[in-house]
């Protein structure tokens, strides 16, 4: 058997912008077309509830992982929702299960940590609309393992490029 | 969309007996067969790694949580690998994720933690072919959380049963 | 510097015998008089909350590691409140965390996950009047980890004994 | 009784510049000096240990949380040894454990990690002589919980003004 590559999206929840939340829903749909898994945060909010919508909508697998010790905030285009109950240490458990990570559009704190913590884990980190402070903070840190792209199409481009070398 | 149920199956690894390997296969089996999503600890030894196979035997949909920080030690036949980096406290969120636990055959301290920590979440229990000490202890502990099958297909009209309460 | 030894008393919280808590408030006096830090799941309830106070009116160090995401649980008579925000998930924390467990009375599940991810981590536990069906539970799962006091004086010599080992 | 205020300091391992190591040091003795808790990291390395050392030097109480499942990498200057076994998720837990969170230096990822887990979880944050990237990114990420110091004099005002807060 060939496992499935998983493809790891992170962004913002409640207060995620709609041009966000919008390309959240075009890099799901790719992601699932190119026949990846898709994992996030799980969340029903913001760019975790769209990028699982756009996998969906091109029959993919979607897996997400939530913060609370239920399944009451889980995304409706969830398949597989991995309940964690432990706040925020569960953006650890998302950056280790992903083989590599996009973090898409501006997101917020928790976006952060996520990109933070798959630099520490050594994960391939691809920046996706990300505001400047975000990308010249994070190649700071992260030297090589920082990607950025611009669109859609750039980012689905990078992670191809990236999964072959994992 | 309705969310297909979860139900995990914990067991021993390394030191599982023969005869709890082979129960552990027919009913990933039968949890495939029922349209269920299997969750286990994911690795490739004992009831763990037989139970994933007896579930993609019948084409399920398995996910495996492992101990580890990186997807060695998972099994060829978990399709959705979840990689916690937190040892045995993944553990909490194996049955947190679970609709119904299942504990199969007589297992380990770590068997024994998901039990436990299941009915700490008040999940309900199925224990197949448990040890008497382990039925008498976790009765004394679960009460009526606590549900005891002797075959795979009681096991499997159990989780029938739980899973229309949940 | 030679660190104290950390010994970690687990037992219940809310639901915690009349008895327990008695036996909980000397078996924590005995710890900080002995010297060793005391280590428990530090709500203000039950066997957690009386422990911690017995080690105070001896002086001692107390170390208590909630289950909530802040302090608003935390007994009084903690000193260091570990927050962990991972609900029963901190169980790991608190047997990794003690050179020797102590399982004090009458547990429910949330004891037992403490004593069974104990042994999982090969940590020496001493039940101290615990209920049967639990000693002959543990010991089939724990063997030779596994020790049975009756008495707080017992349980104190079991772990002077245990710590010169570890 | 009222509980002495935790301040957690985060900043580099291994990778940490001789100058922030040097900060680092003078930080734990202030914060020690002042009655508070410190609480770190932990691990036998850069700023964690100095930090330690420092409060050591003083006569402070020293709490640190190491990723790993055992104490061997545990600074010889921490009192109270945490041992999570569950890698950067600890991270979660030294910012939530923390009432105020002090960034000092040149942070690796780890590092990043912490204040971006601290700023989630509404902690207030000091950035002690880190990179103006990392300004830069946390104040925009961050908002009114970040403040920034120059020297560990400034830092220490600071976490008195926002203790007063918290």
């Amino acid at each position: 058997m060939k496992r499935a590559a998983v493809v790891g999206v992170m962004g913002a929840g409640d207060g995620a912008r709609a041009e966000d939340v919008k390309t959240a829903f075009q890099l799901g749909k790719a992601v699932a077309e190119n026949g990846w898994v898709l994992l996030s945060g799980g969340r029903n909010a913001g760019v975790m509830d769209a990028v699982n919508k756009g996998a969906k909508s091109a029959g993919g697998l979607t897996v997400g992982i939530v913060p609370e010790a239920n399944k009451n905030s889980l995304s409706d285009a969830v398949d597989v929702g991995i309940v964690s109950g432990m706040g925020s240490a569960r953006n650890y458990i998302n950056v280790l299960s992903s083989d590599v990570v996009i973090a898409c559009g501006h997101g917020g704190a928790g976006t952060a940590s996520e990109i933070a913590l798959a630099l520490k884990s050594k994960k391939p980190v691809v920046l996706l609309n990300n505001r400047d402070e975000s990308v010249a903070f994070f190649r700071s840190v992260g030297g090589d393992l920082i990607h950025c792209a611009g669109s859609v199409a750039d980012a689905i481009a990078l992670v191809r490029t990236l999964l072959a070398k994992v």
